[in-house]
């Protein structure tokens, strides 16, 4: 289940239903933190940021021994999160049709941010992730390239690391290589948690900003233009 | 404001606050009645499908006037939804920087969709609208030619009407060049509505089945699979 950008206040009544009938609650623990005043006296299942698979696995096992369990996600479980790893994990144990099992959606950050920046998603758009640590960077390489050749708006999920800075480097030259050194740019960092912060930019200039992994980054298409504090991405209509 | 798919079963805390402190409510006529336990007695503007612009501007003109207006699009208003129309109109009566406003985002039907079908968005993916009556055919067609080629997971907004039917078609001969004829698709229809539909086929028999302007259609990647019930596309860990 999907819990939303930041805490409780894009929480869903289908998700809040969800957490509310679990037995057991798991996650990775800075999710877990953002929502123990739901969670109470629960059990709970938590562990760090690259022990997923882990996690998921634990979660099966307290599945299957006829616990009801929540696997906790921010943003939505289906976007580079943890849905596919259950189901996966479901699979190769034999569980899958067996278990009941539910994927309860969330707002993701491509749209929560998009919500801060104003409407950049207003048009065809690509999500990207430019973490190369399970797929070849060849790979990202090559989307990045289709999708600024053929004007998608890009957004850009974990842009960055402190390990992991030169992606972004070089998404930021494959779109210019297509798109105007001006194309608005949007960073948003911590979407709706303390230490929120909306910065708009330009393609030329998006590396100067500080950009990590709790950032999304949305990349204008041709028609994308600032207006005041906000990006739009005019869908077409004659205003 | 977006509501989310269906009723009221996604809808966030953010959004329910929104709505609570609204004074007018204008929305399409059937987004509307979804949500009409929730309005009460207070005044709504709603109309047609086709006047969007209509119903945006009478927005903005009541917000103008000092009075505090929701307006209501199903799933996310900023992905082919009402906030670029409302930010562009306001930015054109030299409303912006002046009005207070704010989007607030909902659950897309990519995700919703997604929910429904499994895990099919784990890794990057496309999203595209075959609506050609504001966008030229040839733009939309580049995209879906880009996104095949590269192995994007395919999200297809606004699918058909009845009306327009042609596209659905179009979109899967260019689909079929890239990818196998066995690539899982799925396709949703009013997503957390009465009358859900969910249907797996392949891209090959995907047009067999019916697809209307309540459909949202995914089209897997090269590795998407079929898992008992679900689509999954694998993010790349090692089960």
């Amino acid at each position: 289940m999907g819990t939303g950008p930041g805490a409780v206040e894009h929480l869903s009544d289908r998700a809040r239903d969800a957490l509310a009938s679990a037995q057991v609650i798991v996650g990775y623990t800075t999710y877990i933190n953002l929502i123990k005043d739901l969670i109470g006296d629960r059990e709970v299942i938590s562990t760090g940021m690259t022990k997923e698979k882990e996690r998921c696995q634990q979660a099966v096992e307290a599945a299957a021994s006829g616990r009801r369990v929540a696997v906790v996600s921010s943003g939505d479980p289906g976007v580079y999160g943890m849905a596919g790893l259950v189901l996966e994990i479901m699979e190769s144990s034999g569980l899958l049709g067996k278990l009941p099992v539910e994927v309860v959606p969330g707002i993701t950050s491509a749209t929560a941010s998009a919500a801060k920046l104003g409407a950049p998603l207003m048009h065809d758009f690509a999500v990207i992730s430019l973490s190369d640590l399970l797929t070849p960077w060849e790979t990202i390489e090559a989307r990045l390239e289709a999708a600024a050749r053929s004007d998608f708006v890009v957004v850009l999920y974990n842009p960055a690391s402190k390990k992991r800075t030169r992606q972004i480097e070089k998404a930021r030259e494959i779109l210019l290589l297509h798109r105007q050194p001006q194309t608005p740019v949007g960073i948003v960092k911590n979407t709706a948690r303390e230490k929120e912060s909306v910065i708009i930019t330009t393609l030329d200039c998006m590396t100067e900003h500080s950009i990590d992994m709790l950032s999304t980054v949305i990349v204008g298409n041709s028609s994308t233009r600032r207006a005041g504090d906000f990006i739009i991405t005019p869908r077409g209509y004659r205003i």
